[in-house]
């Protein structure tokens, strides 16, 4: 096994409210140095939630400015400082989609863009929901759909269903519920 | 279906060799009005490759400065201005594991984060594979892994495999051979 890289210096080099850029220079192991940048996110990092109910997944339907249209995904957001991803998942779910969790189980944690985003969204599988609504800062309410497990496969052919950790989400809670 | 909410504004706020951060206001249909931040990737995107060898994926090993450590995953690429998906795939595939795919497919083109980012990766399907390498611009040599396509369940258990899109590469290519 290799062994990492040396960072030899990290500058920041851009800020704004929600983006922070660093530079790296950074040593290999042959010698080559060379200059990177990179994504810096908050060390708690992101929930995304897979909520099930009567064997269904529960999506959300949230206009997405990143591309301009609206996309079909799982309810997600930041970890607040202090907050454990259990109580993100917890609360995420009821501003999101309405349903408090009996029971929530870390599948896994993925990444964005591992060579240059530090950004971590941990995946979280919510079971025995109940209906619990609370006030989330939504511009607008969220449309709330339920989709057949079963047809997982329409849902990754569904053109608003695009995101990466999504894909991962919908992968891990068929291989936890032992549909794959 | 709702309509798009109407983009008011669209502010340059930061910009560094590789990243350009975008203020936008934002007017939905109900009249709520919001002010988002997004990074702006090139209108090209990028290509994500999936080459195919004696029922194994040939996966790279490769330094990834955004989580400062090795990431086990798919070879990819920025696609070059006047470069085609095709032709970046074709690139890509000889620059970083050293392969000429006979044969490429287009699967889908998946997001990071719908909601602030504008990014597209293009997952390619590259087949009938024959040696043909190329020079990259990789700072060390990448390390080339063949992964029997059948062990896939413990490739997703992996700790160095994290990337949401590499799980839609594997997912969506498990289903186009009729594996899932």
């Amino acid at each position: 096994m290799k062994k990492n890289p040396t960072i030899l210096t990290k500058t920041a080099l851009a800020k704004t409210k929600l983006f922070q850029v660093e530079g790296l220079d950074i040593l290999f192991d042959n010698q080559t140095q060379v200059q990177f940048e990179r994504l810096v996110s908050s060390q708690q990092g992101a929930v995304l939630i897979v909520p099930i109910m009567e064997d269904c997944l529960v999506l959300i339907r949230e206009y997405a400015a990143g591309v301009e249209r609206y996309e079909l995904g799982f309810p997600k957001g930041k970890i607040d400082p202090g907050e454990s991803w259990r109580e993100a998942a917890i609360r995420e779910s009821q501003e999101e989609v309405g349903f408090l969790p009996g029971l929530v189980t870390l599948l896994d944690s993925v990444t964005l863009a591992a060579s240059y985003m530090s950004h971590q969204t941990h995946i979280v599988l919510a079971e025995s929901l109940s209906h619990s609504k609370t006030q989330g800062d939504e511009p607008e309410p969220l449309e709330v759909i339920h989709w057949p497990l079963a047809d997982w496969h329409k849902l990754i052919q569904h053109p608003e269903f695009s995101e990466g950790r999504a894909y991962a989400a919908l992968m891990l809670t068929l291989k936890q519920l032992g549909l794959l």
